[in-house]
């Protein structure tokens, strides 16, 4: 039988890079992942928590309960040294509500824009989260270490990735295929750390309660 | 004799704030209290410190090294909790090095729209410096704590006044007197605080080294 897991977002760059990360990690044979555009809508939960993990559980826990399948959900954002850890959980919204990725990325290059190369230290984190139906939660969180660059390079990912250089290489994560940021990633170090559970969840909703 | 002070400050409304609150600190007889828009122009130190006492120090000293003048110098800001305690010393350049005030404001609202009413502490800090020309140095550090308003309210002060309500005040500081901000604000404490430094050092400074 086909086993159904839904991914709590509706950003499909994020949606198809969890897609991918999880088909390795889990199995893609009858394995049916959903997005959020893909179920019927319901009250989605606001990002409020103070932390990654706060929000991703939240997320998780409003989709499980509405939708009765295994939900999974991160959130995930850069964090800056010299800005005090943000823009943290506001990542996706650091210029404004209504701004996009580049306005997001430029403002935070030009906040740091004085701040000298030995403090421009950053990281990727992410927080995923699983609930199933019957309350289980589990929550991983990793991150990516590295330095934000002085201007945008690479047209590859998504968010933060073309000011983003990882501790180690002298590429922006944008820079990378696809298959080459999963394997470093704070997201996909997140969501292999969480398959074991993902997998043990969809076995049990597979057989259902009783059997 | 005349005792001259400089300020190191373009901002008239912090210019005017100062020479107030140090007029009844220091006495304002024969005390000729100038701005860098006063004396010949010199390379101005970057504010690139991680703290608000590093700046402060870094802007005073420069303009005693270059003026020879006893000089003053602050470094002030908005720290949010929500924020991580910034924008802190990225305060004056927050939406960006071209934006004002009214950018800077509305966008620490809207980065904090989601943030409940417990979360939403923040604290106006200021490091006042003094350097002279002989090379001593004094830092001080004051702040007023009190919350973020969802809307802006008032228009007296500048910079983040409009968004800031201190604790034990039903107004933010931009609806209140000059006088009463003076009373109450970190500037005011922080200059105060500073007040018989700068006598002294103006006591030296008008005697002159040997007399």
């Amino acid at each position: 039988m086909t086993r159904r897991l839904l991914l709590a977002t509706r950003n499909p760059k994020k949606l198809a890079e969890l897609r991918r990360i999880l088909a390795a990690g889990v199995g893609s044979a009858d394995l049916d992942i959903v997005g959020l555009d893909d179920v019927p809508p319901y009250q989605e939960a606001p990002e409020t928590g103070a932390t990654f993990a706060d929000n991703a559980l939240l997320k998780a826990r409003a989709a499980a309960r509405h939708t009765g399948l295994p939900a999974v959900a991160d959130d995930s954002g850069l964090t800056v040294d010299a800005l005090g850890g943000m823009p943290g959980v506001l990542s996706a919204r650091w210029a404004g509500r209504s701004r996009d990725d580049d306005a997001n990325l430029r403002l935070v290059l030009d906040q740091v824009a004085d701040v000298p190369d030995d403090r421009r230290g950053a990281a990727f984190v992410c927080a995923a989260a699983l609930v199933t139906p019957d309350g289980t939660e589990q929550v991983v969180e990793e991150r990516l270490a590295g330095v934000l660059t002085r201007n945008p390079r690479g047209t590859g990912g998504f968010g933060y990735d073309p000011i983003f250089q990882p501790h180690g290489d002298t590429r922006t994560t944008a820079e990378m295929s696809p298959a080459e940021k999963d394997a470093i990633s704070h997201r996909g170090r997140a969501f292999r750390a969480l398959a074991p559970h993902i997998a043990a969840a969809l076995q049990d909703s597979g057989t259902g309660p009783g059997c």
